[in-house]
């Protein structure tokens, strides 16, 4: 007897069909003997609809009401699928944030779970129900409703897999699992069966969108097992991914898949003195107007001078621009520019630790194409370069085909 | 300073702009330094919605269930209030049933207030604050989430304007006000400015659907007064009904109203034994489907036989006549019959505890229009009689003019 916590998005849960849908696959994995705890989200289009009325009265407000607001979604759903359940003779208990006990900070809008007081929820699963348990939301010390921000659902599955001490996490998503990469770019993509949680956490943090960055980071932190499954396969032996720790993963390849995201825009200063501190004070700038920044890189110094290149989101592209060229004035540097018509690739695989020559490889391969590359940042599993946008689809293809992922 | 509980229901914050004009008037009346709290419904439609919903997929579902979701549609409009205020720089926070400790019996779907620990809710008036409260709805002894029944928000404003001690709990509606009868009956029925909560209470009880009886019976208990204003005044110094202990009420009337209503139907068991025990019989008989009596008349016996008529509502009356048909049979009674064209009639105020002859002038006044009366019940301040459906409009306008209330 395991037990198994399974999350189901947005699309999912999209209409009282689904809802239906989602029960039966629920009792069918509770008939096998399991004990079952379901995370859901809101019924697609609600939290749009949501956020239209707070539009329209004070888009500005204060984000502890947005998130008493927000977090009515997942309620609703939790209450119906809970009623889905009970009418296939499947007993079912619904939780919302705070009733589940999930302590978050007091961060609204982008809350982080501190712990959960499992103990009622157990108490209810020797009783014989299944949990339905509200995605996205907690309570804060003071009772307050928070919300995790988007995505938040796949990171209370996981979290409540770790507190219950699950066997497994199962996010059902649209698609079956998690490919080499985008199968809209490379048709041939391979479906992957199983991989690491630290290659999982790189595919996430380099753009892969099937798993939220933070339920990885979760999962990796605390060694549990996330099965990535569609929802709309009808039996339940359909295809997935399991992401597990890497000792569990027996073929451990040179590199897993292609990570993208275009959402990124490139920042350059040039010819600023090279003094200790200037890095800080490029980057304190960027952090004081409360801007991220990915990439980075300086180039060595040759005549006491140095240039500087960093990525922020494309959404902060403007101001961060405004701000780094303020600075760049008032230090005395040449140029400052940049460029929003960027792209990031990215390679991954657990296997690159022990190899060496994968990055030449990749190097080549782009160059063989004629794309120029921009910026090179690596870790120990991946290697992430700049591009133009324009040559985005043609650079995953061709890294693609140059590491053989098609014929996994 | 005044402390002030208001009850918004769901029309009069049916959208957006409706939101906004209710938190102007909760900002003028806190700029003229009052302490305001507010209670809201959902917004209209809204509850609507979630039964549709919850019919889709389960209409037979476990109350514990749809009490999750239906309470959902007030904590949206909560947040969205808070933020309207917030907007025009009032500062606003939103409380859950759960948060505002809004503690009830575990009676999901119609569940009783049992207490409120209003100490968090006190410190936040204290900072300052606006506070806007979800009506109909509360917790039980467990944290699940109970809902009060339809119309429970007039209750929530009572009961939070007893536990605050508040001076005043005004329930705004699309009406200005109680009026002698139903202007909908009656053109020229009278605006009555103040009345006794007693009053309210049978005005309720008979029919009137001004405020929910559940409400005025808690403000009844604990002597709180309740203003009626209606929130599509322009300004806050339109007409209004206060609600009030009899002491305050200075010019104690003969007859406050005229009220009525046609959810009744009326059945008749004909020649049983009178023998000790058989009201319990026949009402026992009643109870044990779950549906409840109103009106009761028993005739005095004259032969060792006697006739029971009693009312019920007219949702239960086939299950009642079936229900009194097979006891009769088992009695050996004469005949058992019932009708559903019924109306009841009833005249309430404080005068009448001290004078005689309203009675006689309310029957004097029907029968002078040839109206029969089929059953009589009375109370300290009201008399109430059945009649047939059809005379209901001549029954009500012909006793307005009796006892003058289109004089007031």
């Amino acid at each position: 007897m395991s037990l198994i916590v399974q999350k189901y998005g947005g699309t999912s849960v999209g209409s009282p069909e689904r809802i239906k849908e989602v029960a039966k696959r629920v009792k069918r994995w509770r008939d096998k003997g399991n004990d079952v705890v379901v995370v859901v989200s809101a019924m697609s289009g609600e939290t749009n609809r949501l956020i239209d009325l707070i539009n329209e009265i004070n888009a500005a407000g204060a984000s502890r009401e947005k998130d008493v607001i927000l977090s009515t979604g997942e309620q609703v759903t939790i209450g119906l699928l809970s009623l889905a359940l009970e009418s296939i003779d499947c007993p079912a208990r619904s939780y919302t944030g705070t009733q589940a006990c999930i302590r978050t900070d007091s961060a609204y809008s982008k809350a982080r779970i501190n712990a959960i007081d499992e103990s009622k929820m157990r108490a209810d699963l020797e009783a014989g129900n299944v949990l339905v348990v509200a995605g996205f939301q907690g309570v804060d010390a003071k009772g307050n409703i928070t919300t995790l921000g988007r995505g938040g659902s796949d990171t209370t599955a996981v979290a409540l897999a770790v507190a219950l001490k699950a066997d497994e996490c199962q996010i059902y998503t649209d698609v079956d699992g998690v490919y080499t990469t985008d199968p809209r770019v490379v048709a041939n993509a391979s479906h992957i069966a199983k991989m690491g949680l630290e290659e999982m956490l790189e595919m996430a943090s380099q753009g892969s969108k099937v798993l939220q960055i933070r339920a990885v980071e979760f999962a990796y932190k605390y060694d549990m097992p996330i099965r990535v499954l569609s929802s709309f396969d009808e039996g339940d032996e359909g295809k997935s991914t399991l992401v597990t720790r890497e000792e569990d993963v027996m073929e451990e390849v040179l590199v897993r898949g292609v990570a993208f995201n275009r959402d990124e825009a490139q920042l350059t200063i040039e010819g600023v003195p090279d003094q200790p501190g200037v890095a800080y004070k490029i980057l304190g700038a960027i952090a004081d107007v409360n801007i991220e920044v990915d990439m980075i890189v300086q180039n060595v110094s040759s005549d006491g001078f140095t240039d500087f290149t960093f990525t922020v989101h494309r959404n902060d592209y403007d101001q961060a621009k405004k701000a780094l060229c303020e600075l760049g004035e008032e230090m005395g540097a040449n140029t400052c520019r940049g460029d929003d018509k960027i792209a990031k690739i990215s390679i991954v695989g657990g296997g690159m630790r022990s190899h060496a020559g994968v990055a030449s490889t990749m190097f080549k391969a782009l160059s063989d194409e004629g794309i120029n590359i921009r910026m090179i940042s690596t870790s120990e599993i991946k290697v992430s370069v700049v591009i133009d946008e324009k040559y985005l689809e043609l650079a995953v293809r061709t890294l693609h085909e140059a590491f053989g992922l098609d014929k996994i």
